[in-house]
């Protein structure tokens, strides 16, 4: 990935995933709604990736909670296939070539989640690998299992084949036109030899895609080798809807905030806004506040983590479009370095957290979190930023033009923020 | 240290200190002779403290070795005095008020090392207190010893009169005219109600000081109470002219670079250059090469730690001081924000090493750092740091101007490093 | 396991088993000539189980190595059965009943290995569960795989179904005729419930039988629990013929001492003696001297581990058969109690160490052993074992009878040890 | 301690020490009124030492508390002396010799305490050591502090004259007549050479001493260190009448009871009975029940743990005194050996527990424990002790007769104990 030219994420990727609303039971009318959706409202603000998560080849898959040893749609080269019950235009050996055309047709970009590993039916009736004369059973690190899914072996990369096998993966999904793959299983426990041995084979493949890794929360300490062979990386484990969830960020992206940089990024997960859990029914709603929404916001572009929207689209009001359509706050994202916080302050799960970014070519970002469950009143002194001098002050959130000079005050409301772009008068 | 306008240390604070040079044995007449030849010869370039480091009061110290359980001066009031064996001038109770009114009719600040807690001679002497009707026996932590140092008990701050000999301390320091306090024994076990203590018995005295704290590693997790409580803090154990210890600060420093903001610093410790370890003769001469000086200053200057020389003022060479005076690269410590790495590639121990700051009101320095023991072109491409556009492109050390562009390009020697000023074009 | 009328191990058992000679591999054929070379030169010193170890079931196991995911014999119910190819006898369903009935008719009992949980390839398949209405996939703890063979998947005991499994297994050993049975990939992460359900089944199966665990280390944590559960467990990895591994057992062996009671044993493992590791082929033969033997059999008895010969006993030596049949060493397995050792002194990995037991009716066992690299002369003062008085000494390898009195004194060999048998005068 | 000719703790030792009723202020006058009371009432058992605890330099000494850096009385050889006001018959230099005398005289032993190291005040104020020519401050391990007393800087047993001063101490001991010497702040933290150097000192001094080291844990790995060098070890902090404290020991006494020998024991520290915390009052009395207290006995003397009664003797209560003088009991101390735990059984902290001894001519003693907090019928079949054929049973602490055969049952009480006697029929 030391191509910048050829490097797909030069910014953090922003899309929609469906994990978050459907687990692993997302079908192709879904997909296609959710992309029909993001090329009509979306799009325009920077959202391009439309990402079909776990089991896609589980044919009788029912929600968040899988079925153990269920049978997968698998080819003859032990290549997992997309489940033609489920994804009708795969049908006949077609994958996901039709659903990725539609997809990008409305001029976005198509996803997959794949596990590291090979099939484990495939190593118990021991199927071939193609371009290989090896089979199933001789690259499967036999025990290596995911503690949480019961599809796959993991794949010993020192074995004969092993390369092979990974290869046909992404030749097939280049043939697919997919965009951006999500290697679950394999950012925690961050087995290295691995890692390399699926970059090799999306560098090989011939198309550019995103290389995102899961479930954190990653290593720090592969930071050095995370910038210079994944996209993004998971820096926590699932994230959902809760306040002591996204309180925790906070620390996680003190730690992760200078690693990131163009074509890497730490991830610190999906959005879950808007209507979410639709695999159980319709009365899934995010359990976080407006605050807590623009919070989140706010910290993820701040840290330049990858925006992925977790809720049915089609479902969004008119909260949650405003909250991912604000384009000053994307820009951010998009046009910020350097960020880092400046200070916590206050009683433990109580803080004021104050956090600073600076813009590409003129200017700063200043974002303002108030952790208590009461609204406070926050005062920046903008030479305590090391920034001499005067400053306009414009809330984004809000478009307030703030007051000239070298102070900012707000108040905040409990769990919420407030998000500035400085100019130096 | 919440109020700015009395806060002495809004930049990295820059000086001499006497440890490396003499140890526990450094006289009157030295100091003096180094202040002179600071105000001559470096006082332009912004270095302005004159630090007296460990064991004044003790009449008898030789060189870095302590003599366990030696007489020190002491006052009735179990505060300890220079020695006046050493420290003629402070003959009669003047203590550094004489010594301190040289140094700043020279126009530059005097500091001066105390260890945290009380003399044990004052403990077995049981004496008084001064502003208390307790006596020494009762403040002190009986169990708290320094485990390197025979000069002194912890003091307890739960006890009465704790506060008050600290107090008694700080308003004699400030009779003396100290400018800045390198408290010893504390910083890496951290007792936070000695250390608030201390900065209490600080803000009391009515004199501005430097609050220094020492010896490192400080523990990361006490970033946010440092920011509030402390001027600078040391990131190591002590550090000397080996290239390992210097390796190593590329770690630390990683970890607290976010941490630096106008007033509170991390601090890397004193720079052995020049004429060290002159109390075993006078062949003490640093052990780093010239390009090794280069990066320690270097870093330094990114990480914005203070500054503070360590070798003999009067005996240094054209090199070091060429080192010490390139004002460019003080600038950096000076004018710039937001410093960290932006990757370290390569074998470990041999990395090449990019990091990047941003200077206050326009445009941004570039470190390039060679950790091999030979000699590497670094290439670094602009965009990668998230930077868009062209740049021009100057050189700090040699004040070489390079190519404009989006490119970064240069032969490093073994150890050394690169600094850089860009401005957008 | 409480009714000790029913308890098979109130002595600790003493037999032959498969691993050390044959790995995976052994058959039908090896096993008659094994049981009737013990029945007719070791069965009259208290020789009598004949096990056969790990995978019985796998048609194409050649040596010590497995082959990954082969094919194994099971039954509809998802029960493992000889392979015929290698078990003839078992052809037809009749599982390992003729091959138990021989053995039985040599007066000897018959003992099998088996792996904790069910087979992958049934729960892959998803097969019937004999006595329930679930199948192999409900109750297989999906995620819990043995580090080192593939063939199982653990049970998870929380399921409906898991407990009829174990029983339907423990059924059909029962009608086997099985006395034995060794549980492999347990002892060491000692799942309880899992292990009590094991328990239970055997219990309920109406056959008494050896409940055997292993690999070890066993934790030591567990002893209490052990002694109620378990009649024998293993106290290290896997105990090869290398004296390192010997002289480990020692430390081993003074942690586990005070477990040993009727019932229930500390496991050291197979005795590898004579031919071992003739799937390799003829060459095999234990790396040990045969001192380092002497002093094996003389802590596996002070200790009252099980005893069980690792070496294909047709090929067996004088020597190896006169270590195996001194009645007065193995009469210290029978009937001593208390056991533990005195001392180790000297250099580590050099000491010397003296062991002493009790004789359950009169008079006492002292072993002494030196682990040094050269003989050396060891005196015990017997009245430094707590024993008042003057003895009559015997030592027992060679039927000396030493001086009577107070002391022992001998020239231990290399790595070698003496084991005496003291009478009170 | 290799010639037991000279070892004077062939058996556990047993007498009275000062602590548990007088804390660090014991007197003379108690001293003499308790010598009295043993040689009258409790010799005829076994009890033996007087032991003068902690302190007893210290002239303000009142309770359990210490004065902090109180000054001590010392002799111009920076050894600590009695202090006259508190022990009469030592003024005039004449040290512990005429209490001494009078203990001897009475036909007991005298042992007292002491800290290891040298006098703080001694090393503050450069004192001469007897028999060299450094002085205090040069053998002081300067930053070696006891965590809980003032008193004392460690010794550097590497330092010149380290040794002499530990022979000028144990040279005056010897002259006092001291017979046991309990050194305190030695024992968990272990510092081997400096243990050494007080073992070299008593063998040296000409005078046999029982040498005991506190406060515990002392650690378990260095059991083979104590049989060769300490004649009694603390395997806990201290010890106080709390049932959670006395429940714990039956787990330190699982660990240790295999390294009881002649001349080596465990010291599971004193008995806290009768009379005990005096030096706050006439109203101290232990809290543990009598159950609890025949609980602690019958382990005790299971363990071979020395027994040192904490409490003033002059008030025993009948119960305390039965408790102390059963013969039967005191028996199992002096003549038993490879004690040991059979098994624990039952709801954690609630078990019931059975250990096992074996008469050192002839027979058993077992002895059952109720942890729990009602009574509990408990039986033991003896041939799960690996004890065949029938025995004649006697409880201990009633003296009653019961059933012979070959099994043990009673009615045990809450927290309370049975001890028995077998004899084989």
């Amino acid at each position: 990935m030391t191509d910048n030219q050829k490097n797909p994420a030069m910014t953090p990727p922003m899309g929609w995933n469906s994990w978050d609303c459907y687990g692993a039971s997302v079908t192709e009318e879904i997909v296609r709604k959710n992309a029909l959706y993001m090329a009509e409202h979306l799009k325009a603000f920077g959202w391009e990736y439309i990402v079909v998560d776990i089991q896609w080849s589980e044919p009788t898959a029912e929600n968040h909670t899988y079925h153990n040893f269920a049978e997968l749609e698998m080819d003859a080269y032990s290549r997992l296939q997309p489940a033609p019950n489920r994804f009708p235009s795969s049908a006949g050996g077609k994958g996901f070539g039709p659903l990725s055309a539609f997809v990008h047709d409305l001029g976005l970009k198509f996803g997959i989640h794949i596990m590291r590993g090979i099939p484990r039916q495939a190593v118990h009736r021991n199927t071939a690998i193609l371009g290989s004369t090896v089979t199933a059973r001789q690259i499967a690190a036999q025990h290596s299992v995911c503690p949480w899914n019961t599809d796959m072996y993991g794949v010993d990369p020192a074995r004969e084949g092993a390369q092979a096998y990974y290869n046909s993966l992404f030749e097939q999904y280049a043939e697919w036109g997919v965009d951006f793959v999500k290697v679950d299983d394999i950012a925690n426990h961050y087995p290295t030899a691995e890692i390399e041995q699926i970059e090799q084979a999306i560098r090989a493949c011939g198309r550019p895609m995103v290389f995102s890794i899961s479930p954190g929360p990653t290593p720090l300490q592969k930071a050095e080798h995370l910038k210079q062979h994944v996209n993004m990386w998971r820096i926590t484990d699932d994230f959902w809807d809760h306040w002591e969830q996204l309180y925790d960020m906070f620390e996680r992206a003190e730690s992760w905030c200078i690693h990131a940089c163009p074509g890497h990024f730490p991830d610190a997960d999906m959005l879950p806004v808007g209507p979410i859990l639709q695999d159980y029914g319709p009365d899934g709603w995010t359990g976080f506040t407006q605050d807590e929404q623009i919070t989140m916001l706010t910290l993820w572009c701040m840290l330049r983590s990858p925006l992925m929207i977790g809720g049915e689209l089609t479902g969004l009001d008119a909260f949650t479009r405003s909250l991912l359509t604000n384009p000053d706050i994307l820009e951010i994202l998009k046009h910020s370095h350097s960020a880092h916080p400046v200070y916590r302050r206050g009683e433990k799960g109580r803080e004021e957290i104050v956090w600073m970014a600076t813009h590409d070519t003129e200017g700063y970002y200043v974002a303002l979190f108030n952790a208590d469950l009461q609204e406070k009143e926050i005062t920046v002194d903008i030479q305590q930023l090391s920034l001499p001098g005067e400053y306009t002050v414009t809330e984004l959130w809000t478009g307030t033009d703030c007051p000239s000079g070298t102070r900012i005050t707000a108040v905040v409301p409990a769990h919420g923020a407030k998000a500035y772009r400085l100019h130096r008068i």
